[in-house]
């Protein structure tokens, strides 16, 4: 008989029984609370189509979520067992039940994991199956699965409302023309899809595919992108138009977060150099730190809040990146200085009320050693959720207890799922509504706080942080 | 009806209650012995003068506590309307009413912050506050503050009296003539208040203010210094004249601990081209890395203890520096590197027991991976408690996790609380002895150690580790 | 009246009772499986000889443990008075009663270390010892020591089987001809001793010893080592007799982990120059790098597990080094890039699944970071238990909380002891057990596992995952 998944009501908190209750009565208050999602990675696509259908639980669940393939692979089983296309069109495992086998047979390397916690969540709660996953039940559950997807109810914009989004931004390349969410907005329906202003394509001149993006924004702009200054007037025109399809943020990542200004000459030369194919590395450097001066005054111009996520050395496996592309679960972290690195961007607009830089690590030695004294000091920097690797119930722990004593709550912004994966975005939130009311009830039956506090800052950090900072309201 | 201010007698402790209990017993053996606070920033002024006021609740409590006044700034609260003092005598807001009504306002951001519980210690149990601070009482507290601070028993030295502060050490500029500890000594009260010599202002050719204070350490020695051998000489008289006047300790700075030999002429030459305005950035590492040298050197003829704080990028935000000068909150701490930067000075003067070395850091990551393995293994090194951003209940909690397994109990040296607002330092004192009792007592009941051991060592962490390494015996 | 020692049944577990229960359920279940012991540094003449003496308690228990003498030495008292050998020969305490006394007056100094838990245990456990060692008591335990070392069942082989060690992993140099461990062998004795093939002292270049260990190494394959082609084929000669002796790994250590390729001719230059004692420090680190490849290069081949231990500045203290020798506890850790140091080998053997290259840290900043990405993705990558100062309870605990969530556990290869200290196997595994059986059930009481994912678990890391990484079955 097959071991049932357990989702106790309690999960996750701390045993002792005076701070669990604590903490139950205040995740109670918000377990039910809309959900701000203002980061993700959602394809808006799903949205514009009311028939749009998931595919298979393989196409749902395991092949677009590197989560969870590269744990198989780091365990040796190549990502073609799993149905992962090749951008070659080369030869890879077509029988989803297969590869949906491939997974039950090692759901073990979950154990403990966050993907272990969100998959137990999603698989009960939002899919109904009541056995845990293992080679036994593979092909029942995956029938189950089956079977729910093919209803009405799995829609994506019934799973939106079933799951309360309050609001979901998606993120677009510059030269997105956002056909999607012109098609959501066009359709009467009333969920509330954004995007979201990521221009790296365009601007990290070191990316193996810049001059393709290049060209790709010169063809929505209508005419080529051949110097610095038109790439500046098509970020400008870019951004008016994603603010004007509901945007009210960017995004940007770099590898090191080196900010400094240089000359509109000095930036064309690289740029040109870019076109010809020269750049170097210093170049790349260089030009991503103008442009991100230049992309902090912009959003004091056009008001879209600035995030920024550095420190992931993107494509470390080569093999894998030539043969599956981007986002394939080989994107490593590395050391990042912020404190140094950010002193020209913040000396110039750091102190402009009218900016709001919210800035991501990877290194969480910078908790406490820079983000929080930065975020505790700057009008303009407050500080995005536990990133990533780190969006983990011990990750979370360890961002509140590294950040909060010195930044407080008030120069954070809540939580965001940062997440491809759609099902699983109750599951996320849930847990990071647990982990607050964890870490709130534990200040609260050592004395630190009164319960005053505590009702309050359940509600900043599971609702309210997230849409003041990202402008929902 | 207003909210109380909860101190619990158990407040801060984990609550398992086995743990708890035992944490309560080892606090109490210690809740009321003397402080020893070997390093500090109060003002000697205050006790030099037996009548000495503190002005209003703003003046002692807002106005020059940057703790308490980055916060505000972060969220976009101009420091001139907190009243701090511009450089250029600019105005600002001379109402302390008005500056403790928006205090009061945002008193919401403090929650979970040690500023907050240090804040809820103060006002209670030193001026008697019983309610919360909040918008609507902020008049109500201010008025019973102003006439608590008009009391005798409100004086600087009868409060000093009630803390039962043992000895204050404070932190004075080589040039000082130590005028305000003259008149303590000289005016026969009983209260212990030593000086500490930090010769930053002179060794640090990169400071902004290096001429200034060059000059007025000539004027001290009523000669000039126009050599790097008069530097010397006058940094070993000024030195002695310290420790005459009581000091057991210097203290340095730098924003990299490197340290490193140069010839007495490779120093002159240095130092000429400083009195010239033409030293550069290398020029100003190597002095002060030799210049570390030298203070070590004379620490073990003079047998002052030797306090280093590295890592600190000093006034990061350059308008908020130009316009209210220095500690006003925008120092921010960077990486660090102690294994490579202190070898030449360790391995000149390490081994040597006359040294004690105190190393400081705010750089959380070397505390396993470098300073406790220095601190267990040479005999000079000791480590200071948890600095500035880290003097809070989880960066004390971070610091005996991450230290005391490989350096020991009894290479560190107990508490300092490091502060300029005199009325906070009971509760300082109070939370670093609730951590030492909650860290002890966590042990004992997993059965690390007895309790025999535990006796000792709160009175180690909690008394007698400070005084003996600050050589107050 | 003395203190008596207390190893409670339950100790060290977490306090809440709910969770203890589990705990304890758990560690039940693995106390008594026997021990594998991949990697450590014990002498392996003692198992040569079935009649070896382990000498005095001090011969056993002090004077070769760097763990216990550096405690000492930290706090001024000369490794003379320790008896630790000096390398020129010169006079050291010779009194070992003397030496167990100044270790017993300051045994105070490890409380709460985890060589004061594995002393605890050790004393009690192994010796019999009741009463907890003091000044009044020491030589009352020296004699009860010298008691039990003088019996049949305290020689090395009768411990082994006492201990229950399934096998044991000694290092040895690339020269070493292995002759205990064929004495063992041929002895008839059952116990598995095993080599680890550590060719250190011929790779890395700038090592104060490198020409004398080519000589010996030179000495072992009976030719001359005159050039890179020839030690490429020691080194593979000498890889085939370590396996045929037992070995089932190598042990490579590097204060960076740079890695990358040269050609053979450069290789060769760079040798050639060391030979010569002109290399220079790049040289060295290149040298490192390109042999770090082919070392993974061999492992392919040979099926030899790789482990790789960097970031360790050695003999930072030059006085004890030269006066004392290697390993005297003044190994400081330094900060390490794993990501872009391992990209050229990961890039070149990440992806072959016939590769198991297990990494250390003692720069725990790289666990969330950089090791539990690469390990959660490559499947090359495994990586070991905390290492050196963090083998302790709170390491434990912070690999667990900072590797698991991203790197899963099947990507960990679970404990291995890394000691010189023979008697002090037992309580190093027996924490490590604990270690892992509180973690499990922390899981299991916040719902994050259930009891039947648990009972894998505790088996896993308990026994199963070491046994398999090592390939020990």
């Amino acid at each position: 008989m097959a071991t049932k998944i357990t989702l106790p009501t309690d999960r996750y908190f701390d045993t002792y029984p005076a701070q669990k209750e604590i903490a139950l009565q205040l995740y109670n208050q918000v377990a039910d609370k809309p959900l701000v999602c203002p980061h993700g990675h959602v394809d808006p696509a799903m949205f514009a189509d009311p028939n749009y259908s998931f595919g298979s639980p393989a196409d749902l669940l395991l092949i677009p979520d590197h989560y969870i393939f590269r744990m198989l692979y780091s365990q040796g089983i190549a990502l073609e067992r799993l149905g992962v296309p090749r951008t070659d069109g080369g030869e890879v495992e077509q029988d989803h039940r297969k590869i949906w086998q491939l997974f039950a047979d090692h759901f073990y390397l979950f154990r403990g994991t966050p993907t272990g916690m969100w998959l137990a969540h999603e698989l009960k709660e939002v899919f109904g199956v009541e056995d845990k996953l293992c080679r036994d039940n593979a092909q029942e559950v995956y029938d189950h699965i089956e079977a729910q997807l093919a209803k009405p109810e799995f829609r994506p914009r019934a799973m939106f409302e079933r799951f309360k989004i309050e609001v979901l931004a998606t993120t677009d390349a510059a030269a997105d023309t956002l056909e999607h969410h012109k098609a959501i907005r066009e359709s009467g329906w009333q969920g509330r899809v954004v995007p979201t202003f990521r221009p790296d394509g365009v601007v990290n001149i070191d990316r193996p595919d810049w001059l393709e993006q290049i060209e790709a924004l010169g063809e929505t702009m209508g005419h080529d992108i051949s110097s610095y200054k038109k790439l500046i007037q098509a970020l400008e025109d870019r951004r008016a138009y994603f603010k004007a399809m509901g945007a009210t943020a960017t995004d940007h990542a770099a590898q090191i977060p080196v900010t400094g200004e240089l000359t509109p000459a000095e930036a064309d030369a690289i740029f040109q150099r870019a076109l010809e194919g020269e750049a170097d590395e210093e170049d790349a450097m260089l030009f991503t730190a103008h442009m991100l001066m230049e992309m902090a005054r912009m959003s004091i111009e056009d008001g879209l809040v600035m995030q920024f996520h550095p420190g992931s050395f993107r494509n470390h496996n080569e093999l894998i990146f030539d043969r599956f592309g981007f986002d394939k679960g080989c994107d490593i972290p590395v050391a990042v200085d912020y404190t140094e690195s950010l002193e020209p961007l913040l000396n110039k607009y750091g102190n402009d009320t009218r900016l709001t830089l919210i800035l991501f690590t990877l290194d969480e030695t910078t908790y406490s050693r820079e983000l929080a004294p930065l975020a505790g000091h700057y009008p303009a920097v407050k500080l995005g959720p536990p990133w990533w690797f780190h969006d983990s119930w011990n990750g979370m722990k360890r961002f509140r207890d590294q950040v909060m004593e010195t930044a407080g709550v008030y120069n954070t912004t809540g939580f965001n799922d940062d997440t491809r994966a759609f099902p699983s975005i109750p599951a996320r939130h849930d847990l990071a509504r647990r982990a607050d009311a964890n870490w709130i009830a534990n200040l609260v039956v050592r004395g630190v706080i009164d319960m005053e506090d505590a009702n309050e800052m359940i509600h900043d950090l599971a609702y309210r942080l997230a849409k003041k900072a990202y402008k929902f309201e």
